[in-house]
């Protein structure tokens, strides 16, 4: 089951200077930064209400998020919603005809469960599953 | 001051066609369309959490999500922060070098008070504030 949004990902190309944006101008809580090797990304989120925006920025040019950057030249990249049981979650998408582009779950930031639907099951949305650890 | 994320709005072809997605294949709890003129839009909003996703789709060809659609096919369109002074947050963003796309408030869906920040101000976000009405 969708509990929540979990957080917004935007696709950055310079990240320190979007945390100073994000940070001193929007005004919201900055929570700190992350590698994520498998996603070959850094991130850094922010609180709002109850849920997270996330700048993510590729570490590696054959990073997803460097093709996004290249093409968009950045932007919202994914949503996330949280779910108490991804592999249930994936499983329920798959009978109700959503593509799935990742089958398992792989690891995320902060040690979460994830996987991504395709944006064609979404209005163009790429949408993240995800269960924390 | 942003308080919170109050909905992402997602530009939408087909309105009928994606309630039906994001309420029986994502769960989410519909809360009702309504057609906003001055956007030249009709809109759907989704309850999750203490935000709403907003199904956007225009109702005439120069809707300003008609060229979004034409040119994207589609997807996320903007976030929205909520603050409880539209006028003072304009101030405010202007006065750290934010550019205003609107410097006056319009009005947007259940009569709230909007105004859009330009997305180069917000790495590729078109950033919507929105006072509750």
């Amino acid at each position: 089951m969708i509990k929540k949004v979990d957080h917004i990902a935007i696709a950055v190309k310079d990240i320190d200077e979007e945390i100073k944006r994000y940070r001193d101008v929007m005004g919201l809580k900055f929570l700190g930064t992350e590698v994520v090797e498998e996603q070959k990304v850094k991130v850094a989120f922010f609180e709002i209400g109850d849920i997270m925006i996330e700048l993510t920025c590729p570490t590696s040019d054959d990073s997803p998020i460097s093709k996004f950057i290249e093409k968009k030249g950045g932007g919202i990249h994914h949503i996330a919603y949280e779910t108490d049981n991804v592999i249930e979650q994936i499983a329920d998408f798959e009978k109700k005809g959503v593509i799935m582009l990742n089958k398992e779950p792989k690891k995320g930031a902060h040690n979460a469960k994830i996987a991504f639907a395709h944006p064609k099951s979404f209005a163009g949305v790429l949408v993240e599953l995800k269960e924390k650890a």
